[in-house]
C-alpha cells in the first residue's frame, strides 16, 4: 500500500495511491483516516513531502564501502562506527519529489548526493527489542541526504553542509509492504547510473537501530529515520537531475538549481 | 507579555499570563489568537512545553568560561568556536516545568545541568541581517540542556547524552519583553546557587546567529534556539531539584528521578 501526501485544488491531503489514481482520505496514516469519494490522477496532483517528522533521525555512517571511500578522499583513516549512534537532520531542509535542490552561490563544487532508505514510524514506541522493533514501522520512503563536502569539513556541525534549505529531498510516497533483503538502491545523474548497492547491506540494520534508540528515547508517529548510504557521488552541478530509485518503493527525482543572487 | 501553554479540564491551550491568572485564547501566538472569556488560576493549570518546535536549534559551545572549564575537566585544549555553527537537539526529550528528569539506570554519575536562554521564533525568516535579525523573534524562555557526560565522550553523536527522553526541560513560559543585557542566569540545586552568569555574555550573540543561519536556512514560527551555557554543573543525582532562573523571564524547575527497572 502506498501513502501519498499531495496538494490538489489548493488543499493538502493524504491519499492512497492505486495504479495511477490517488484516493483522497480525511485524516492521516498515523492517527486514523477515512476514504472520501474524491480521487485524482497522480499526474494532476502536486506531490508533497510524505510527512513532516517530529524528530528527523539519520544514521549517517552506516555502509562500510561509503565510510572507507569517504575517508580515502579525505586521506584519513576510516572510522567505522562500533555501535548504532543515531544522528539528526533538520526539517527546514525537506523538499518533495520534483522540487529543485538550490545550491547557495557561495557553495563549492563539492556537492554530492546520498541516496538513502527512509523508515517512517507509525506507532509510538519505547523499549522495543530487535525481535519486535519493526512493529512500530508504518512504511518506507526515499531520501537524498544532499551534502556540501567543503562545509562538512570546515564547520563544527553539519548545519549548512547537510541542512541548507532544499538539501533534504524526501519521497515520492510511503510504501508499507517491502522486502528489505530484495531491495536495491540505484542513483542516476541525468539518467546515467552512478551508484548501485543492496539497500539492506547496512552496518547496523533497522531493527538494531530501533532497539538501541528506544532504550533511551520514545519514537513518535511520523518520525523518520534515514538509514545512510553506500558508494560515493560524483560532484554535481546546477542543471543536473538526480534520481534515487529504491526497488519496491519508486524513484525520488530532483533537479539541481543555482541560487539567484 | 507572557505566553503560556497549559492544560486545564483535559484541554491544552495557549493563554496570556497576567499576574497569577491565565487568560485562555483560541489559536496560538504564531498564527494568530483571540481571547476567550475563560481564565484560570495559574496554580490550577498544568504547564506544558511552551512550543513543540519544527526545528530545535542549539548553539552548544557559546560561553568562553564553560568551554575552558569543560576542556580542563577532559584534560584537552579548549576548542573555542571561530564562527556561529548552530547545532540541534531533539523534540522527544522536551518536558515542561515541574516534570521529572528521569535518569536511565545505566547512566553514570556524570549527570549535569546546563541553564540556557531559549529564543522562540515568531515569524518565518530568511536572509536577515544582524540589524534586523531580532524582528523574527517572538520572545524568550528557559532551557536546561541536561547532559550525561560519559555518553557525551563515548558516543559518535549526542543522541543519548543530550536527547534521552526528559533531558530537555523547557519553560515555564515565553516572555516577549526582555532587556537582554540586564539578564542574569542563576542555577540552583536544592535551593543553593551553583552557577551564576550574565545571560548575554555570549561568544556569538542572538543576532549574529540568526543572521548567519538565515543566509542558508529558513526559520519558521515556533522554532527554538537554545543559546548555550556558562560555568559548569556539579554532578547531580536522583532526588535533586534543579532550578534555572533567568531574571526577567522566571524560573524553570525540575526534579530529578531515577528510572524504575
Amino acid at each position: 500500500m502506498r501513502w501519498i501526501r499531495f496538494t490538489a485544488n489548493g488543499k493538502t491531503s493524504y491519499g492512497i495511491l492505486e495504479d495511477d489514481r490517488v484516493a483522497e482520505v480525511t485524516g492521516d496514516p498515523f492517527a486514523g483516516h477515512e476514504r472520501t469519494a474524491r480521487s485524482h490522477a497522480l499526474g494532476a496532483v502536486k506531490l508533497e513531502v510524505p510527512v513532516i517528522p517530529r524528530t528527523f533521525y539519520c544514521a549517517g555512517l552506516n555502509y562500510t564501502a561509503h565510510i572507507k571511500e569517504m575517508a580515502a578522499r579525505r586521506t584519513v583513516q576510516p572510522n567505522i562506527p562500533e555501535k548504532p549512534d543515531i544522528g539528526y537532520r533538520a526539517n527546514n531542509a525537506l523538499i518533495a519529489h520534483g522540487e529543485p535542490i538550490v545550491i547557495p552561490y557561495d557553495a563549492t563544487e563539492k556537492i554530492n548526493y546520498e541516496g538513502e532508505l527512509v523508515v517512517v514510524i507509525g506507532k509510538q514506541a519505547k523499549h522495543l527489542t530487535e525481535a519486535n522493533a519493526l512493529s512500530c514501522v508504518l512504511g518506507y520512503t526515499i531520501g537524498n541526504d544532499f551534502s556540501e563536502r567543503t562545509w562538512q569539513k570546515s564547520d563544527r556541525t553539519l548545519w549548512r553542509a547537510k541542512n541548507t534549505d532544499t538539501f533534504k529531498p524526501m519521497g515520492p510516497w510511503i510504501e508499507t509492504a517491502v522486502d528489505l533483503d530484495a531491495m536495491e538502491t540505484i542513483v542516476r545523474v541525468n539518467g546515467t547510473p552512478t551508484t548501485h548497492f543492496k539497500t539492506n547491506d547496512m552496518l547496523f540494520g533497522i531493527a538494531t537501530f530501533i532497539s538501541a534508540m528506544t532504550r533511551y528515547l520514545t519514537l513518535y508517529p511520523g518520525d523518520v529515520m534515514w538509514m545512510g548510504t553506500d558508494g560515493v557521488s560524483p560532484d554535481l552541478k546546477p542543471g543536473d537531475v538526480v534520481d534515487v530509485e529504491i526497488t519496491g518503493i519508486g524513484t525520488l527525482s530532483n533537479p539541481i538549481a543555482a541560487e539567484q543572487r
